[in-house]
């Protein structure tokens, strides 16, 4: 994979990079941190949070990642095609339509409802083998995952579970990012409670911590983790510093550069007035890339080391910059400007678009240049 | 192409249905408006505004359309692959790089500076064949276009388009979507001036109507319009009702359904509280899939008739609705809820999520079970 500019480039509107070393730097980071010898998962779902799961799942698997975790079946399938020999695991569980085609694909679904553990044991019946399958218990998100009179009507009849071969009993953290928020303690609490209320579940393995619980400490660790944001540069915390490495750089193309020198208005809508002298850049990256429309007036680019703002709406194609204060030479057709990368990144980028880092990167469109920087062979483990 | 449940539905959060039919008609509302038999062009950049190139071209081509738009190099050589013999316009033009491939490829580019017409004419010299190419004079966006500066400078030397094959001469209205703005007649009048200032341009085929400028009437329409918006079922005019044929259905998939009866908290940042007796269902959608963060307490989907609530934060991959005042027997595992379609467009959903119908489109996620309606082979012309 090269770093010059190809054919592709000359045609695209934008380039992307995606560091892969630094995505397994991430994970490393992560496991380094888990307590009692934890195992430490990755979570792949929504293309690895808009990054490229053909790319991404490969390289942690190569790094020595044996576990990873998707939203979808069909994400699931996808994933086994890449990687045949890993434990996947599903979250959104299965229907009795989709339990044929990930039985056969050796993935696990996640259980997370009375209704899922029935299907998934009539299948396991009708097949004759015992089904893999994870236990989902809700401690407090309220979203998906086996409530307070499903874990009863468990408690109370364990052959609800029989045929079923149970590899995780999982929940998840609805505050993580917010240390000292009072529900997270709540629900490690449940959680411990929801094991030892249903006696089929203790030879489960245990795995509550997505990226922020991690640093929630050791209480939080259990056998497995999944970290997913963190992995992918995120800030897991929201009140301490970053402590993961930048995976990503996106650069847009200057197209035109024009020189202002009576009032006139910018882009539609006429949404901005530029009122003395300025320099317009205009650069071919819009909100169809995934450069938001609430970024119109408010976002932010750089110029080498210089901080420029958009000016005007963000169009679908299109976005114009103000690079007035920008040297001449470098605000030039063909020149690249940082729309995200380390100066500049996801988190930041989206406090200026008023969403989280998250919604950034999962919607990065799909017409930029897309480089890969492999991870490094000889990185230590 | 079959509206049946498939198996990759099944494995799917969300189906997205595209009706074609919808889009054939749309174009053929559009064309029949255009004064002094103007022909009817179509926009079908950003993947079609999300809908898929690949689908909606050739259903366009097969109505009759022969004249195509896109913004980046790179699309125009996808749709090439696509439509082998019709007419393809890159509105951001060529660099000296990619002229190559587009003139291989029998592309015209749109030429917005005078350096994109010197790579061109020198491109023509060396070649030793006359270049197709358009020219785009910027009458108020000041975004991509020669500006007045440009203009005089082409009008004093005629031999800066010398090799030229010009095709087009066009301009883009800033605000044709509010009748009556002022900027749009001076744009017009900006268009009537450049063409009478550079004779060179009198050959070319003007082109200027947007899909809301073809709403403005025929003085707009000279003899090439380019719809894009409406083609899709956006609405052409702020202030006026819709009269475009709605193109997009998306449908959700109940994943679990609770009910909760204890006062509590629903999803990410215990962002929603419960306080009564509720029934809350959780769908296979999040904003991974462009069902965006901004519609956190404050979207609305549709089960059947009845219109539902979004609750508690719009997570990645899934949000929860309050169906409390839904049947039962309605809202269920595996029934779908629409979040997109006739009772609920995407002006509509643009509106809850402070954003605009076109973000909504171009932000459409690749996760969907995607189906194609196809238009009726018999559909009157």
């Amino acid at each position: 994979m090269s770093l010059e500019p190809s054919a592709t480039e000359s045609r695209a509107g934008g380039i992307l990079r995606i560091d892969l070393g630094a995505i397994v730097a991430n994970w490393r980071l992560l496991k380094g941190k888990l307590a009692n010898g934890a195992d430490c998962a990755a979570v792949v779902k929504a293309d690895a949070y808009g990054l490229g799961m053909a790319e991404v799942a490969p390289a942690l698997h190569k790094a020595g990642c044996r576990v990873f975790f998707v939203a979808l079946a069909e994400e699931a399938l996808a994933l086994r095609a890449l990687l045949p020999d890993t434990e996947i695991h599903v979250f959104s569980g299965a229907t009795a339509d989709s339990l044929p085609d990930l039985a056969r694909q050796r993935i696990v679904p996640v259980l997370n409802s009375l209704e899922q553990i029935a299907a998934a044991t009539a299948f396991a019946r009708t097949s004759g083998t015992a089904l893999a399958a994870d236990i989902h218990v809700d401690t407090g998100m309220n979203r998906l995952g086996l409530e307070a009179r499903e874990l009863a009507a468990l408690a109370g009849d364990p052959g609800r579970l029989a045929g079923l071969d149970l590899r995780l009993v999982m929940s998840h953290l609805a505050c993580a990012d917010e240390p000292g928020h009072p529900l997270s303690a709540r629900q490690l609490a449940a959680f411990h409670a929801a094991r030892a209320q249903i006696p089929a579940l203790a030879g489960a393995t245990p795995s509550f911590a997505n990226s922020a619980g991690i640093f929630l400490g050791p209480d939080y660790h259990f056998a497995l983790a999944r970290p997913g944001a963190a992995l992918y540069g995120l800030k897991p915390q929201n009140s301490a510093p970053n402590p993961m490495a930048q995976v990503v750089r996106l650069q847009g193309k200057i197209l035109q550069v024009r020189d202002v020198d009576t009032p006139m208005t910018v882009g539609y809508g006429a949404a901005h007035r530029v009122t003395g002298k300025a320099r317009i850049a205009t650069v071919g990256v819009g909100y169809a890339d995934g450069y938001r429309q609430s970024l119109t007036n408010r976002g932010h680019a750089y110029l080498g080391d210089m901080r420029v703002p958009v000016v005007g709406r963000v169009s679908m194609d299109l976005i114009a910059l103000d690079v007035s204060q920008a040297p001449a030479a470098a605000a030039v057709p063909g020149a690249l400007v940082d729309l995200l990368g380390p100066q500049h990144d996801a988190d930041a980028l989206a406090a200026e678009a008023q969403t989280i880092g998250y919604e950034i990167l999962t919607g990065l469109g799909r017409r930029f240049h897309r480089v890969y920087v492999p991870a490094k062979e000889s990185q230590p483990a």
